[in-house]
């Protein structure tokens, strides 16, 4: 950020300009209304989620203006992928503290137009304004699913089989990795290792190719962004479940498992960390195969860690190698 | 905010669960899901606008609750208003720098209570984080209108009147007498005269009943936000003409003249100031009159201000009495 280029947007206009081109739905009517107008499908309902990022908390001041853009974008529509919801586009209110660099916000850009691209939705509208505190960026993303048809989080029953896609602890690992230079040796991790998981914290990766498997198959579902135990126990307690998983069979990365390996006090963290930004779903034991088969043939890898089962004192328990249940420390990020 | 009772509200869940009894609308699942499922009617265009507030820049850090619920949900159903459109729902991202006090919450949601019931509309889903800064609160509304029928901001031609809604200038001397205790006095305001003001700034009216008369006779519209001057050069840039106003004609409330005459100073600001949430509007000539009679029908004063003319080198001209240019330093506000 010390680059000799570092000219300053003096007004809203100038960004409005910068992003204009993003914006190539009719809906978002170039960016020159104060509204933006959108006819849904007919027979469609509109997903709807918002969740801002801010610097410091949920990404680093130095991380590349391309990564905080695709974040941004990739975190809201992890959560349509797990709604079985495809994105029809998306509103952006930014707030700087003080005017932004061009060249920040020119790669910033080129980090959205990267995830528009990936995620297949544009620009519709948005905000800017200058105030105090963090860079902000609050998305808000519409999506589409056919009417009565989105993936719900509390509809799960006992006996439902419990299935995370990809693998899990690896963003929190990233975030570890880029926090501190000497980590990484610590582990005994190699560049491409470390890379990895700290990619993992930069770019996730929606699955939006689960969305048949989900909408065929799965009972509920929602998206990992506050860590497994304490999202499932949401699921759970929603649901009137209570869900047992075993710690054996919750999926590692290679890289993961290198650490842990180094670090075994790293484990329980990898549960209970946030930002894996992967789907969990619950799917009724006779359609367990069936999902599978679709979710792998979508190139989604999923995993069974476990099932639902009648309410009990603890809405998640976790067993170990042995069938004995685990304390927890932190279950994941609570905000508050 | 020195209270006794200042208990904090440690989690997320906790929020949610205040927050609940706002989200009657189906659509938002009880709150007890990542997203909102809305089914637009058939027919209809859904509008979309999102506009954070924050501590410090757009309200004051002693603001009753209630009013910040208000104002955060007001900003936005002014766009709605002025582009015809009837609000729908509401996605509310709430970031707080520490846990917020219960106290402060409760009366936080009766405001949002008291602006859904005034609105006719509800909230359908959101987000809360904790991160430094100030209080924001992000506000996503949905609106609807006729498929095609939102009222554009950029469509005015050479020769429409140009009319506003109620008086402006209001929120900025409320902001001013807000911010010093002595003011009333220097500008010899009475309590009555002061409240009024003050109110003006903390509860913008959206003039959704203006929405008839927009729809059956206006060519463009926006809502004022960033003052007269400046968002009237949007429209006339973006419509490919510019505008000309005149001085006297700009509606004025009596608190506001009595301000002006003990301080004839502020006149320029009244016309460069922001926080009117007040509609402009670009009439056909031929159709001023109806344009007129439907707004004050529905109960909604509108004036008549000066009118749209072939593009000239400045985007608006503000005329004295004796029809002499005016030049007003600062064009209201802009947020970079």
């Amino acid at each position: 950020m010390t680059q000799p280029s570092d000219e300053r947007i003096a007004g809203e206009d100038g960004i409005i300009a910068l992003l204009r081109p993003l914006a190539t739905d009719p809906a978002a009517l170039g960016l020159r209304d104060d509204c933006a107008a959108l006819m849904p499908r007919p027979g469609t309902d509109v997903v709807l989620k918002t969740d801002p990022i801010a610097e410091g908390v949920h990404f680093l001041p130095d991380d590349p203006p391309e990564d905080i853009a695709w974040k941004a974008l990739a975190v809201n529509v992890s959560d349509l992928a797990a709604k079985a919801a495809q994105p029809l586009g998306y509103l952006m209110a930014l707030s700087f503290p003080e005017a932004p660099r061009r060249e920040w916000l020119m790669r910033f850009t080129a980090g959205l137009q990267q995830a528009q691209d990936a995620f297949g939705f544009t620009l519709l509208g948005g905000d800017t304004d200058r105030r105090p505190g963090p860079i902000t960026i609050s998305i808000t993303v519409l999506g589409e699913v056919p009417h009565g048809q989105m993936v719900r989080r509390a509809a799960a029953r006992a006996g439902d089989r419990l299935f995370v896609s990809g693998t899990l602890g690896d963003a929190h690992l990233g975030l570890q990795l880029l926090r501190s230079a000497s980590q990484a040796a610590m582990w005994g991790l190699d560049d491409a290792q470390r890379t990895f998981l700290q990619q993992r914290y930069r770019r996730p990766q929606p699955r939006l190719a689960v969305c048949e498997a989900l909408r065929s198959a799965a009972r509920a579902a929602m998206d990992l962004s506050d860590g497994l135990v304490k999202d499932l126990g949401r699921m759970a307690r929603g649901s009137g479940t209570s869900a047992v998983i075993h710690l054996d069979s919750v999926p590692l990365s290679e890289p993961a498992r290198a650490a842990v390996a180094a670090a075994p006090d790293l484990r329980p963290a990898l549960l209970t960390s946030g930002d894996d930004y992967e789907v969990l779903a619950a799917v009724a034991p006779e359609h367990a195969a069936e999902f599978s088969r679709l979710a792998q043939a979508a190139g989604i890898p999923v995993t069974d860690i476990g099932c639902m089962r009648d309410p009990e004192a603890e809405p998640v328990v976790v067993l170990d190698a042995q069938s004995r249940p685990l304390k927890i420390g932190r279950s994941g990020w609570d905000h508050f």
